[in-house]
Parts: C-alpha cells; sequence; structure tokens
C-alpha cells in the first residue's frame, strides 16, 4: 500500500526545511524549479494538481502562469495551513490529503504534477494507478523526485574529497537494491524508496503513460556562481525528472 | 558524423576478443545476452537487422527463433570474416558496413538491433535517424550498451575496496559530462563516448520511438554461482537495454 510517512508534520523537520526554503540559495530554487517548470505545457485554462504541494510556491505559479484551476494536496497538515496562508486566490484550493487519495478528490486533470515527494512512496505503483484514473486522456503527469544515484546508497550521499577538499567521485553503492533507504535530514530516520531508474520508467510504462522527456540534474551558471558547490551535480545529478502522457 | 573507429581490426583487440568470448564465463553469455533476448519480440518470419553483429552470434540465433531474413553489418572484416565461417544458413547475410550506413542496405526491417556497439558512436542521433529510416512502422530497435555508470568517468572504471577485498562502492565521476572517454580494453586507447541516460532515452523519443522498456543489467543467481564477481552489478550495472518502438 501506499506509505503514509508523515515527516513534515514533525516540528524539527517541519522548522529545519522552512528556514531551508526561507534561504534563496537552495537547490529547490536554484537547480530543482528552473528544470522543472521548462518540463510543464501550456497551463492557459488548464485544471492541474500538485501532489505534495509543501508550502503552495508550486501551485501559485500555476495560477499565475493562466491555470483555471489548482488544487495543491499535502499530508502534512503544517505544510498545508502555510500554504493557505501564503495563498491570496480563490482558484487555489488546499486540502491534506495523502498522495495516495487523489481518486477521493473526484476531479479529473489536463496535469498532474509532483515535485521532490514521489521518493517517500513505498507502492510508485499505486500512485500511478491514482494518477493514471484521475487525469483526462493526453493529460501530462510531470515529477521530480531524488535521483536514484543520490537514493541508491544504504549507507547515505558520500563523496570522496582529495587533499585540497574537491570532490573526486561520488561513492555510488547498492544501485540495484530496490527498496527501502534511511536518511538523515534534520532529524533522524527520515525513510525514502530506493527505484534504479529502469524501474520507475518500465512502471510508467506499464501503466500506459508515455515518456516524453527525462531530465537530470545541472546546475546553470548562474546557480553555479551563486552555490559553487553545485559542481558535484556533474558527478551525481541530485534530482530525476520525467514528464509522462497519459495514453 | 558517425564515427568510423574500428578498433576491432587490430590484431591485438581481436584476439583479445575473441579469447574472451571463447571463455563461457564470460559478461556477454551470463548476463547480456540472457536480458537481451528476453526484449525479443517474436521473430517468426520477420526480417531483422543486427547492427555491430561481431562474430555472429545473435544473427545465428534469430535465425533459429524463426526469423525468415538475418542481416548482420560490422565495421571489422576480421569480425565479418569469422561471423560468415561460423554460419551455416542462406538466410544469413554478413555485410562490411558501418552501422552509419544502414539506410545502403535499401532493405526494410521489422527489427533492428545492437548489442554492446552504440557506445562507439559519436553521433547517436545519426543512427537513430537511420534506424528509423530502415524499420517498418511498428518495428523495434532493441539495443544494449555500456551502462552511462560505466561510461561516466573520465579515469575509467574503479572501484574502492575494504581490507578484505570486497567492493564498498563504485568512484562515479563526470556523470553528467557527455562527450568522447578513452578506456584501456585489452590495447590503449578505445574510445566510447557517454551520454547520461537522460541524454540517451531523449534522443530516442525526439527521433520518434516510443520507448517500451528499459533494463540494467543484474546478474541470475547461476551467474554469480559462476562469477562472483558480478556481485558488483548490484552496486553498478554494467550494462543499459532500450526497448524502442518506431512509431
Amino acid at each position: 500500500m501506499c506509505s503514509k510517512q508523515n515527516i513534515y508534520d514533525n516540528e524539527t523537520f517541519f522548522n529545519g526545511y522552512k528556514a531551508l526554503r526561507a534561504d534563496s540559495v537552495n537547490y529547490n530554487i536554484l537547480l530543482e524549479q528552473p528544470i522543472f517548470r521548462k518540463l510543464l505545457p501550456d497551463l492557459i485554462d488548464r485544471y492541474v494538481l500538485d501532489v505534495g504541494c509543501g508550502m503552495g510556491d508550486s501551485c501559485i505559479f500555476y495560477e499565475k502562469i493562466g491555470a483555471k484551476k489548482v488544487i495543491g494536496i499535502d499530508i502534512s497538515n503544517k505544510m498545508i495551513s502555510e500554504a493557505r496562508r501564503r495563498t491570496n486566490s480563490e482558484m487555489i484550493k488546499y486540502y491534506n490529503t495523502d498522495m495516495c487519495d487523489i481518486e477521493k478528490l473526484e476531479t479529473r486533470f489536463d496535469v498532474i504534477t509532483s515535485s521532490l515527494a514521489v521518493h517517500y512512496i513505498q507502492d510508485f505503483d499505486s500512485l500511478l494507478k491514482s494518477v493514471y484514473h484521475s487525469l483526462n486522456s493526453g493529460g501530462y503527469f510531470i515529477f521530480s523526485q531524488e535521483h536514484p544515484l543520490t537514493t541508491a546508497p544504504l549507507q547515505g550521499v558520500e563523496y570522496t574529497y582529495n587533499e585540497n577538499g574537491d570532490v573526486i567521485h561520488y561513492n555510488l553503492s547498492d544501485y540495484m537494491y530496490s527498496g527501502i533507504r534511511k536518511v538523515e535530514w534534520f532529524v533522524d530516520d527520515v525513510i525514502v524508496y530506493h527505484r534504479p531508474i529502469s524501474e520507475i520508467i518500465n512502471l510508467l510504462i506499464q501503466n500506459n503513460f508515455i515518456i516524453e522527456q527525462i531530465e537530470e540534474s545541472t546546475p546553470s551558471n548562474n546557480a553555479l556562481a551563486q552555490c559553487p558547490d553545485m559542481s558535484k551535480e556533474f558527478h551525481k545529478p541530485s534530482f530525476l525528472f520525467v514528464k509522462a502522457m497519459k495514453k
């Protein structure tokens, strides 16, 4: 079944995450968001759902570029409250709903998006079935997630450095072992699910999605200037992006 | 343009490669071939082309499982001579032709395959255009190649071992730097071309192929029993497999 992990309602985690997102030099704003937004189709007059909407940044953006109706769902009540507080539009609705319960919204969407959330889901197959059910024919599912190279190591993300402190390589292990990973991020033992890229792609295809585009994160020159440490992305990308169309 | 590298006609390389393939405990037979063959559609009465056919193993197999006509091409004259020597069927033809010159065959195929060859090609986009042109509508292009995790490091494939000699991780670097790599394999400076997985998938899609299945190599229990060193595949797969259909 779908995972019901709700780490974002943990006080320590939520405050850490909020502070991270408030800083404009972060991986979301400099790296993830620009690549993600380039994958979006024209949203004018479209019905859009954002799954794992967090503090509502994507929903607010979708409404701004012309979406007719935007729904954001998140399992974290704290996130939904924060999203509502930040939003000034009647066109955007937020619900404190698990991403596995999309079908309960009883709405069909033209575009369903999800930014950095699906790696929290144990049963990706179930999520895809729900997304498929709730998309109009020809509609898009566009998502980003932690790159499988990032989630692979059972020991967590580690690099090897030379004596000058430069990265010489990323320590890749366990890539083909699909399954649970415990990672530290603000708190101990945040649970994510590692899937090799072939597993992700094949599950989409088996669920009648057509793969339209795949991206792996690389920083722009602007991002590198603000955050030189992002050159590590050239050794091992942090994020994977998929644009898929419902057949 | 397409690369005309013909390392297989180098005497040292050819003899080393032939000896490797003659040994039944090798990565081709134990790892690559079983995964590749599971991707094949029904070949009965089909026209099949194998690109970079080497010593003809695949062509001979395709004829055995019912293909009506099989053509194998290879840039290496030594390989083509060896393939002809091993083949006892009028249904199979071999040509000493570069893989970028598929269109010159003036035949349309139902299935085009290529086993561990496309990483030698500089201009993958050109190859895909040729393959597309020479496939019947709804036909399949099925290929394996060195996995991008294998071709990524500018310094070549290296692992880090613990004091017992067990692999603790693969040294991954330069994954997002698409381009030329010089590797040692029997001789110095065999040239391969590294492309991140997103680049490979997107080029296929841009050339009007539909991605049907992706596989990354993992050894069977039988393969592991014969070659325990293959457990390294779980850290970093050696091969990537793609099954794509012409729209």
